[in-house]
């Protein structure tokens, strides 16, 4: 049980260091999100950029998307968060990304990745590296792409590394653990207040903020059988990031995300249903159902 | 009731001037696009093109959905109208969609414009003060939009103006309304037959042709729970373009949608479930239900 | 009943050449992709993306999009087959889609072409006339779109061609069997083994090897009421070409697309719900459902 627990204080004492405290926070930026409904902008790939903005709204939160270097800037500006997926690139991505991210990270604009692919083409790879300088304040992404980009960054020993294999995963999520945990640190050491978390999504999601990791068990199978669970939960952690710190954000969006999943499999016949009921249950599943789930710590 | 409402006549006896004709001419319209599958083709925004384009379907319609100019005339010469959606930029759209808006005139052919997001973004700034040399038939879009496109042109005294706030409108319908009639007199100045109209989404509906206004209450609030609600309005509307004046056009269309929303919210556990039914109810309400549905005019 | 239509064998005895083996060849493909969930990528257009991916997941398979020249040849090592569509173009794909198509054709890889509304604008004119000299495996098109194909590639007389409308057909099946076979013929010169498949979607389907015509009736008149039928077929026949040959990839797919709509029909109450019970049905129909289906062989 989540309960027992024991999670080790953190130096600092203004982190939610223990699952109570955890759990309150979590349901409070579940409800926040509800309340104040945020704006969180994306920057995200053709394929399942509608989701996207159907997942944030149907979390509580509004949605922009953006290519233009132009209007992601002007947005960030009244936006929340903001979300970055580097899945369909065009060739102009090539210099506006990299721009894109020096620029809220010079506005001081958190924002969440999504290394989508980390590892082919050299434009991918270009624009990853490119972001090492102006790095995201949120990591989500699949146990191969994180261990892609820990290693673009070089912050991985040589023999950790992984090769891709198209945009699904080949590595189980325990590989990604201290590739997780290092990419955490370095996020962190240049994010606002030092806060940052990479999340690992997987059989067994896996949130770490470079300290403490947490294991979310649950969700469902059903989630690879439909394009976009992990891109949409990427926007959908920007828009917790918009109300809430990068742990907790990304702890209420892969919570959120599992109950649903859990929810839409027993109405679901196959992928369609299964999506429709999805987008149901992210607009049903209450603070209270997030909040409460089982939060494996370490 | 709207039979009781009182509709001023115009100067051209050729409008349709009293509610009876207009219900009439909205049969009519509904009708025809289920009869005759109308083409309207559209130049929109990858967050929602896929719902424009089944939501023209489901009305009765065909889709075609271009962005190179070469491809948008030339499918233009056999669409029975056009769709213009200035939501995602991409770079090349700055030369583009005037060059398009500029041949679309030229051949007489009429389009629809929503205006997405005017006010954020130099190059969207540019692209829509170009349109002003070449204006559309009809204008779709919500108060913060009407508002920052007249201002753009040059309609308004400098106190009306509105700041944008992303896609979502952060204005009442009603501050929207002198507006509304500005841009709807400026389009039917160089419109075929001098007419255009200008729809304003909200809570309750705005159609102007510049002359009257009419109100359209009903609806339903999930239309703001999924993406694409107000873009793949303004779609069907170039598909009921096709076979009617700017007017009976924007009418049928924004009251298909607030019938088919009430049926779908009805149905709808989510905005998942919603999505579906309303798609579903854009296919199965009938042309007497439009035309017998609640119109204030004034 | 399609057991008593008899199949001239072909020159090769390798090749399936009777509708027993074929039938068994059909099932075995059905099988193999939700056994092996083969990689199937895409560059393919905006309007219809989405389903693209969500049919290849609903059929077994798994899906990756690309659009850089860079990302797909990498993306098509690790491939099993791939799609390109010409829906949406953007101005670099003039470049970017003949150095793919020559890359994939110089590395051996199968793939399969839908030339959404050919004889369209210049630019999609160029594309489609370079792919002449770089051949796909498969194409997969309604009868205007073969024909206009067979013209342009020169394979017609000049008397044998017919206007294109958009992207809907305006020829029916019957008027493209000709070409359909000439094109067959054209690919298979160049193609792996010299095996490749012409696929013509109508109201009844008809697929050719270039030497054998089968006509697959069946199928739902829904299907043209969604946006994307025709582009998700390509999509999930480039999933059935990871594992099988051109001929029986095509059958297969088709076979499939009619058999789940079928279904669907039965199911919806609109187009809305019919895409959710197609989708539904791509996964649940069985190899055997597949295999079993009505084929009329000439």
């Amino acid at each position: 049980m989540s309960d027992d627990s024991h999670v080790h204080c953190g130096t600092q004492t203004s982190r939610s260091n223990d699952l109570a405290e955890l759990r309150e926070a979590i349901a409070q930026a579940v409800r926040d999100v509800k309340a104040k409904t945020p704006l969180a902008q994306s920057f995200t790939n053709f394929v399942t950029i509608n989701l996207v903005a159907n997942a944030q709204l149907a979390a509580g939160g509004t949605a922009a998307m953006s290519f233009l270097p132009d209007d992601v800037i002007e947005t960030a500006k009244i936006a929340g968060a903001n979300y970055i997926n580097v899945g369909t690139l065009l060739p102009f991505y090539k210099d506006a990304l990299p721009t894109i991210a020096q620029r809220l990270n010079y506005l001081g604009k958190p924002w969440v990745l999504d290394p989508v692919a980390a590892g082919i083409g050299k434009t991918r790879t270009a624009i990853l590296q490119s972001f090492k300088a102006a790095p995201p304040t949120v990591i989500r992404a699949n146990a191969s792409e994180v261990i892609a980009l820990a290693n673009m960054w070089g912050l991985l020993d040589a023999d950790k590394t992984s090769r891709p294999a198209g945009v699904e995963s080949v590595d189980e999520v325990d590989a990604a653990i201290e590739p997780a945990k290092l990419l955490a640190q370095f996020l962190a050491a240049s994010a606002p207040q030092h806060k940052a978390t990479v999340a690992v999504s997987g059989k067994v999601d896996l949130v770490t903020d470079g300290e403490h990791v947490y294991r979310l068990p649950g969700g469902s199978a059903m989630m690879a059988k439909i394009t976009g669970a992990g891109c949409s939960l990427g926007g959908v952690t920007a828009t917790y990031l918009a109300v809430a710190e990068p742990l907790i954000a990304a702890l209420a969006a892969s919570l959120l995300y599992d109950r649903a999943a859990e929810v839409a499999e027993a109405e679901a016949k196959g992928p369609g249903s299964f999506q429709v009921a999805f987008l149901d249950a992210l607009w049903n599943v209450t603070a209270e159902q997030v909040a409460s789930s089982e939060i494996l710590a370490q």
